[in-house]
């Protein structure tokens, strides 16, 4: 067990010494550190390695020179230079949240950048404005269309961060696959078979082999199967797809380049880097921002007061789980699984910084 | 077999006989019918009469006095002043067309109107401005949220048009329960069973009876249940009620009053008729139109190429079904279910119009 002050001060010396500006290691370590706050252990200093080597790689730019290439007062597209998705996007959603500022919404879609954590962070920056925000990125393809067995899409999540009043604010951030990969690692750790409905064969035959992927088989998009409404969940990664990369320049579907250093970038891209699509509304471009956060907190509390099924605990609203588990690890501390800290720990050695 | 036409007039005159003023009578009937085309049965002439109930009940003011009531450079909130959705919807979704074209971005939130339709129509209609459109749309509870047995959101459509330059558009319009009322209705008709999956019964029990709603049972959100991902179904059914009503004024969950008219009215409302939510981004906002389209129309080959899953035909791009459906229908006529056609010929009968 490390307590958060320990693997953040850990993590932002590793960004420093991969040659990442003082402030920019302190925001990437922020911001990987919150997927450990949240549970969001696959997302969190489990990673932290895999950054290290595709700077290793040169597939990371620790200094970047991110500008703004193309924009109107309500939008902006951003290039990354390669830079940290950790410091690209928050700085990206800052300038969404200027521009709603002057004109009620603003949007950001983001080239040439990498892997930013959780979007659920990003979407979250919002909240202190009293707006809401909106965090979306593609990724490494894993997931295949509806009655396709290739793999053209990642697990592209989506977060939306919604202020509130009183009541603690509504912040949902899922995969739009019907299960993050980080699920399947989970299994794979255990030696457990994996639910019916998450991933596929080659051939796309139904499976539940947790090490599926490294056979050539793919994840199913939200929904599962045709019958359950997977064709949605592949129209909503679809729609992340073409708001973070067509929009912006970036690479889409196949030719999203893999978060792990061993996998060879794919040819001929049609873009550059990965990319996200970020957004911020003032609800007071909507409606007096006291009306709408008395109302959030009604709909919370009214969906709350819903009706619990037998056997279960209580209805929950996006994002209860993560903030208690906020709440439980800054006081208890954060759990590593022993080949995450055996990782950190020859990362360590290796940078000469103590854990 | 009743062509387009045919249906078109009879559906105009039906709109004039209540009161709309002839363009509104026009639009109406070009809204509702292009869920005929499209194939979504449940939403076109079927509902025709339910509007007409609703009209009856003084639920519906054929003469709204539509105005926004707050606005931003890049944001409405209209007022529909309880007139059709029909008519509410495509009108506010001009408002969000004019000020992407002005500030890059338009969107609007829409209280006190009426069911709007499908949602593609709203969304298509950006298209040829360049634009992509978003819509979506809150309706009565049937929905329980995971763990719950309660009815509290309805199957809340999301809908994205996005343009292109050779290939046909890329439109998603999707409900964010596992499978629509519609389908069941279907499966009634036929005295079938539904699947596994998209209903519970009213104690939150699995049941494949289409009928279940009638003895208090409730749809599930898409992912079914929560090992599949029914939290983000879920998630993307409130996300849609709060941009469609807490931003606007309009009810919310439980609130939402129902399309038949048979139904009361819940009491204590939390606002105004049921909420819309529409969106505009000018493509040109992010990166030149023709760029943009470019890569629109590499993304779709790409996908339309990917590998067919052994049985299945074909990899689907969003929107291909329902553009073969129209096309078809446009030539050979819409067909209508017996109970559809006897319903319009009574209508038909009553007010005097020849169908």
């Amino acid at each position: 067990m490390h307590s958060y002050r320990q693997l953040f001060d850990f993590t932002q010396d590793v960004f420093l010494h991969i040659g990442c500006p003082p402030n920019d290691a302190k925001l990437a370590a922020e911001v990987l550190l919150e997927a450990d706050l949240r549970g969001v252990d696959s997302h969190g200093v489990a990673r932290l390695s895999g950054y290290v080597r595709l700077w290793e790689a040169g597939r990371i730019n620790p200094k970047p020179n991110m500008r703004i290439v193309h924009e109107t007062p309500s939008t902006a597209t951003v290039d990354g230079d390669g830079g940290l998705g950790l410091v690209i996007a928050p700085k990206a959603m800052d300038i969404a949240i200027d521009k709603a500022a002057k004109v009620g919404t603003g949007w950001v879609s983001v080239k040439n950048s990498n892997h930013f954590g959780i979007a659920g962070y990003h979407a979250m920056e919002a909240l202190s404005s009293d707006m809401i925000g909106i965090a979306m990125t593609n990724a490494s393809p894993l997931v295949a269309p509806t009655f396709s067995t290739d793999r053209m899409l990642g697990t592209n999540p989506i977060a939306v961060a919604i202020p509130t009043k009183n009541q603690p604010p509504f912040v949902a951030d899922f995969a739009t696959a019907s299960a993050a990969n980080g699920k399947l690692e989970i299994l794979q750790r255990k030696e457990k078979k994996a639910p019916v409905g998450w991933i596929q064969t080659k051939e796309g035959d139904r499976s539940t082999n947790a090490n599926e992927l490294k056979d050539g088989g793919a994840l199913l998009p939200l929904g599962s199967d045709k019958v359950h409404g997977s064709h949605k969940g592949y129209a909503l990664a679809s729609i992340v797809d073409i708001f973070s990369a067509v929009l912006s320049g970036a690479n889409y579907g196949p030719w999203v380049p893999p978060f792990v250093s061993f996998l060879p970038v794919a040819e001929n891209l049609v873009g550059e880097g990965i990319g996200h699509f970020l957004g911020a509304m003032r609800v007071d471009a909507f409606r007096p921002a006291d009306e709408f956060k008395a109302h959030m907190d009604n709909w919370i509390e009214t969906f709350r007061k819903a009706k619990v099924k037998k056997g279960q605990k209580a209805v929950l609203i996006p994002g209860d789980p993560e903030r208690e588990m906020t709440e439980k690890r800054l006081k208890k501390g954060i759990p590593l699984l022993p080949p995450v800290a055996r990782d950190l720990e020859e990362l360590g050695k290796r940078f000469g910084i103590k854990l």
